[in-house]
């Protein structure tokens, strides 16, 4: 860990304290990734069979999940978690809802309406990772809102275990949204087949889910090649905690912790204007990451993570708008109060009892969050994020008699006299 | 033109009349673009001297417009013109306004409240091409929303002219808007400028905007190296025509041609279910072509233009939602009716008094949207693409009591013991 006092640094050492390990894309996951999608857009099935057998180390004449797949993983998910999943889907559902846009029309000028219309993205394709374990929770998080959006067809992709069958949990969250069209397949393989189709797997308008190195650059490859949109760009997960002398140093240690367990290149700050809070927090982890079982993971993490003392809560805030995380806790006395000094994060939480974990799993908000800075310009995935906003306008006679003159001004300003044609034209009828 | 018998076609026709010309980035394009990336971010203000000199051909020492500049400008355009922007933006401003998101909260579960807030994206930047004129309707499509967001910073490029001034209604179509930044740099570099910054161009967080193929390639360079976010990717403007046989086939062809006349390879597409439509607008567009100042570019769209009779207009929807045109024009008798059938599109224009053109200009809709069918994953710039959507939760003692078992269960499964231990360790404390 590294501790920092951030009133001594000078402004390179600021910047080098806030730089993200750069995720270069190496130039040989490129063109391993340019020639899986090759493959599979060329080949289809029979290239995603042939790689499965290399990466998953399992042969599968069918991808997609039987129903009898789908009965085994019901019997198969303990009654417990199969009750959690659904009361954490329920929460999503609620918070999702809610938030949803509607469709609405003004009359900018007598006679002419314009309104936006919402239309759901006809085919998304969900990309669910199996990891270091498969992660049902990620499942909800994607299928809930694009069961609300109600796209047209919904395609989950999540890799086959090396028995050639499908984590149940995941299977059970998909169902329990109403996704039935799950296909095993994993890693850049699976981006393909969903950005660019094949005799099993339909090709889909935008892709969604965090994956690996070799998922992320295949989702980038596929949208450059306007194969299909993607949902953002993805990095390695990250949490920033500021925290005041109040705050519980147990608490901000195990959220550390819960950040750094991800992977060795999860991104860990603490920002406190107590030096004293600081060192418990230090003393916490090592008390902590003894009973952890994947101590080893967040030794790795921690050792480039950053405690740092700032001489107020103000230059706390404005390195955190600087660093924009993908999480952001406040640990304060008064979180709420601070809440409008937040320019960008993916997703934060205020206060004491609201650990990460509770956004991560059942809170209710989404955990596919903007990571890497991302934040500054992303938002995390909403049911929006499976829309398309149509605009849509109307004008009567009196409408175009009302508004045409501006039309045609600005044409002809712009040399496009056609453009100014359409309009006068219309103008002649009209009156 | 190319007229089509819609229920002749095999599957394999069917494809090719609506497969857009592939715009494929020429190797050479790709790398030219690198290079002027790769020479702004390292050499900034000095490479954009040099580079200006080149593309532009003009010798700028600075590139920001000053004080002056903007009153010459403001002096420079004529009143009606003046005012026929300020109408515009006007309407662009009641659309836009009515649309934007409210920050929302909901009890998920007592004690447990999530919400959304807004928040402006910090820093964005906008393009305003000048290829074949200037265009400041592009100024106000973007300048308003960025207001209406209230981005702190906001940065416009438009190319310099042969005098090294830039277009005077593109700054007061800026200053009308209060965008009182605006650089005289266009092509790549502008782009680069923007993303990367230099000594004299803020870097920013977000990039908006048309242009060339040159501007588009840098566009997607930035946003791949993650220096900056990109509004949508970008093609050629099309439209997609659907009239029925009371249509007014003056008016159809008056459209087709204002989609035609802005480059050669504009993508224009009329479908009709009467074949006596179609050979009327065949012959309107002969006779407006000739009366037409860019009569040379729109004959080259117009070229590869396709005229499809269809059998019904239930086919139409099918083949438009198929294409999902930038522009979708229903030149129906009861139009509204029909629009529930429009699954993917940019802007819609309902009836025979509403062509494309007005919602170019001062409709109120906005005018930058997707082409190359990314409407069916993309929606038009609005006031949300200059916003982050934040999500924020809170839970209280009792909250976490609520909702944490629900948690803890869920990481044990995924086999994330930390995140279980954040829940458990506040569990113990709230009980």
């Amino acid at each position: 860990m590294n501790r920092l006092e951030w009133s001594a640094l000078d402004a390179q050492e600021r910047t080098q304290a806030l730089t993200r390990p750069v995720q270069r894309v190496a130039d040989q996951t490129r063109s391993a990734v340019a020639q899986v999608l090759d493959a599979v857009r060329s080949r289809g099935d029979s290239a995603l069979r042939e790689l499965t057998a290399r990466f998953d180390g399992v042969v599968l004449e069918t991808f997609e999940v039987s129903a009898e797949e789908f009965a085994a993983a019901e019997a198969a998910v303990p009654a417990p978690l199969r009750a959690a999943m659904a009361e954490a889907a329920a929460r999503i559902d609620t918070f999702h809802r809610a938030g949803m846009a509607q469709p609405y029309a003004v009359e900018t000028a007598p006679g002419v309406v314009c309104e936006r219309v919402v239309r759901p993205i006809g085919r998304v394709g969900l990309y669910v990772p199996a990891g270091s374990a498969p992660l049902p929770s990620t499942a909800l998080m994607l299928c809930v809102p694009a069961a609300l959006a109600g796209c047209r067809e919904v395609v989950l992709c999540t890799p086959p275990r090396a028995d050639g069958s499908a984590d149940p949990a995941v299977l059970v969250a998909a169902a329990l949204c109403g996704v039935d069209r799950v296909f095993k397949l994993g890693g850049a393989q699976a981006i393909a087949a969903m950005g660019y189709g094949t005799e099993s797997v339909p090709s889909c308008d935008k892709l969604f889910g965090p994956g690996n190195s070799y998922v992320t650059e295949a989702k980038q490859q596929v949208a450059q090649a306007g194969a299909a949109a993607i949902d953002m760009p993805a990095g390695p997960s990250e949490v920033l905690v500021i925290a005041d002398a109040g705050a519980d140093a147990a608490f901000v240690a195990a959220d550390l912790l819960s950040q750094a367990e991800h992977g060795p290149d999860s991104q860990v700050l603490l920002l406190s204007d107590s030096a004293a809070l600081i060192e418990a927090v230090e003393n916490e982890l090592e008390r902590q990451l003894a009973t952890l079982p994947r101590a080893a993971i967040a030794r790795q993490a921690l050792a480039a993570s950053r405690l740092i003392r700032v001489d107020t809560l103000d230059d706390a805030f404005a390195i955190s708008n600087r660093y924009a995380p993908e999480h952001l806790i406040l640990a304060l006395r008064a979180p709420r109060d601070w809440l409008p000094r937040v320019e960008a994060a993916g997703s934060v939480f205020l206060g004491d009892y609201t650990p990460e974990a509770l956004g991560d799993y059942c809170s209710g908000t989404n955990h596919v969050l903007p990571t890497s800075g991302a934040a500054r310009a992303y938002s995390g995935v909403s049911v929006a994020s499976f829309q398309n906003f149509v605009s849509v306008q109307s004008a009567s006679a009196d409408g175009i008699a009302a508004i045409g003159g501006c039309a045609v001004l600005m044409a002809r300003a712009e040399g496009l006299d056609a453009h100014a044609n359409a309009v006068a034209l219309r103008m002649e009828k009209a009156a």
